[in-house]
């Protein structure tokens, strides 16, 4: 009997990245001391208590039990939409919003509103190892924008100019970068977008870090220029910023026709994201915004802390420390990065990710999620980077 | 300046149903009675107190706040997997559970592990609409199983057998049906399953309303032909048996290869369904017995309060009804299915979803959720329908 078969795009794909890391760590034996989880972001400090009082109450609540907007709950597209116009300082209304069920998902919906299998999109390289499987499962071609470390991990325009002549329909950027940390310049953000808006390309713009840049700082002015609506879309996360990803929470911000379009998308794919988060997100937006800020002055701590700790390790060679993640370049320039991480996990308890996760030609390195460990975790990097050996 | 293209699979659909039918109950002016409101599959009473506690309990826990397995959390994947094994007399075991933010996301991460865009996979004549959009804008082509009000709307082998030789990669049959209310015969679906098997085609088997099929019937065997992981998905959903739709909770079951190639998909859709409602969820599976059971036995009674009232409604004809769901025949020949369901919400108060929704030939058709509604609201289908003209 012939056997049915799978997607050969889906079997082609290697299992999740994530828990093949994990496993890794679970095989240390403890001898250097605690495990050290630099792997999948997520912040290592609990949510805000009111935020767990929060969700727990929306989520016994007969009110949100049955179906809800698939755009969203009004009260949280109207109270992020609120959030990014004072971020931005620009004009974003409850009807450019669309909650989804994570960043990743912002990301399909939003890929799949624009591009079909045999349209092709840009990522950068190193890229987001998700947006990447995503794009190849859907057969929809990837267009790599190469960046290097002697720029600081942040595209060139000569490089933004020549991936726009392949035709693509949009180019997907991260600010601040998973997995390098860079963050995108606003003055080079206004470029890009400017360049695409004349090629009649998207741009389509990952901000899951945005809460981690320094406080103040306007992440960029793209939501200022006219017309705007017609070429980008904003992708954000309420798990990092909440410290809460395991209910599943994200949004969209785009022109009223492009959420129209992912509406019709996320319909068929789970007709609208949890709605007790929804709620509770909602009232912690305003509520938790000073508690928001002082994580913001921690994760920037923890960046110090582990800026100091590489100074003294000068065999390994942080090429890049962002938001969120720093991209370091390890001594075995002989080991594949897969190796290298996994000997890390196993030998020192440190776990994190291998750079050929994020593209083939980031052998040499690897990502520390750093905000994952607290600044006297971090200090002891020191004696477990120091002494080891793969 | 050129202005950036939507994918045209997306943009080419319609809006999604469901939202368009609630506006036309929103223009009903009361003349009637309160609207009845037989339009989205939603039970019409609240979840058991105990179901709301434990979603409550579970989101307000920092221990789920965190990311969770792809797969869905241990305890409910074995706590459903024993429900299988018990319902369907067969060995089911955790590994064989994939949950899913609802039933939807189960049709489409199954479809997307299967096949891709050029691939064909068959529904039947009348569909379920969001897996006919499912597969349109993945750009998989669609050929459909006609299904005729003489067979009950039941599927004939000599149709599944021309459909298999069209090259489909699976058929995807939903039962208890939507939107028929059909129930397939156990022997039936093994000639069914046999012939996929025959043709390496695979058989995904929608069956969100399962739970209520009267009470001790075994839907089918299919999980006691060995070898059936290599043909067979089944899909599920938590939302109408618990009555918790706003979780978005749903299950794949199906042979270990094809729950490892569908969390490949899972990871990029949304890395895991949300944690707290699969915690609750998994408590209520063995604790809600009882009171499941009895909602079966409410919904069976609404079933058998509809029959009597179309009994004297002749005009109106009755060609379906099954576990959830009634297919009428509309006595206005010359009018299109959604002019006279956006006329019989406006002026009687009864909404409803019109027949071309669920494909081109049924435009003489209305489906009718029977079971949103209490047996005392559908005695008063009488007078709404007996005097209604569109």
């Amino acid at each position: 009997m012939p056997s049915a078969s799978f997607n050969p795009l889906v079997s082609r794909l290697s299992p999740p990245p994530v828990p093949s890391v994990f496993a890794w760590g679970r095989a240390y034996d403890g001898a250097s001391g605690p495990l050290i989880d630099l792997s999948q972001a997520v912040p290592g400090y609990p949510p805000h208590p009111d935020m767990l009082a929060w969700l727990g109450e929306a989520a016994a609540s007969r009110a949100y039990a049955g179906y809800g907007p698939i755009e969203g709950e009004d009260m949280l597209r109207g109270a992020y939409a609120a959030e990014m116009a004072e971020i931005y300082g620009a004009p974003v209304i409850a009807q450019n919003i669309h909650i989804t069920s994570g960043c990743n998902q912002a990301f399909m919906a939003a890929v799949m509103a624009i591009a079909g299998a045999g349209d092709r999109v840009a990522l950068t390289d190193p890229f987001y190892f998700n947006q990447e499987t995503t794009l190849a499962m859907l057969g929809i071609g990837r267009e790599l924008l190469p960046l290097d470390a002697a720029d600081g991990f942040v595209p060139r325009l000569d490089e933004v100019r020549a991936t726009l002549k392949k035709g693509v329909k949009a180019i997907a950027l991260v600010t601040p970068n998973n997995p390098t940390g860079a963050v995108y310049p606003d003055p080079l953000l206004k470029d890009i977008f400017e360049l695409c808006r004349e090629a009649g390309v998207w741009l389509i713009l990952d901000e899951t870090y945005r809460d981690f840049l320094p406080a103040g700082e306007r992440p960029h002015g793209l939501l200022s220029i006219a017309g705007w609506e017609e070429n980008l879309i904003l992708l954000y996360s309420f798990s990092k910023s909440f410290c809460i990803p395991g209910h599943r929470l994200g949004a969209v911000t785009a022109g009223e026709r492009t959420v129209a379009e992912i509406a019709k998308v996320m319909d068929n794919l789970q007709i609208c994201a949890p709605r007790a988060p929804q709620v509770a997100v909602a009232r912690a937006i305003p509520a938790l915004k000073q508690w928001r800020d002082a994580n913001r002055a921690e994760i920037l701590a923890r960046a110090n802390a582990l800026r100091a700790v590489m100074a003294g390790l000068p065999a390994w060679k942080m090429d890049s420390l962002g938001a969120y993640f720093a991209f370091i370049r390890h001594p075995f320039d002989d080991r594949k990065s897969a190796e290298v991480a996994e000997m890390l996990a196993r030998k020192a308890g440190v776990v994190c990710i291998p750079g050929a996760y994020f593209g083939e030609r980031q052998e040499a390195y690897l990502r520390f999620a750093f905000a994952n460990a607290d600044a006297g975790t971090i200090a002891t990097l020191a004696d477990r980077l120091g002494g080891f050996t793969p």
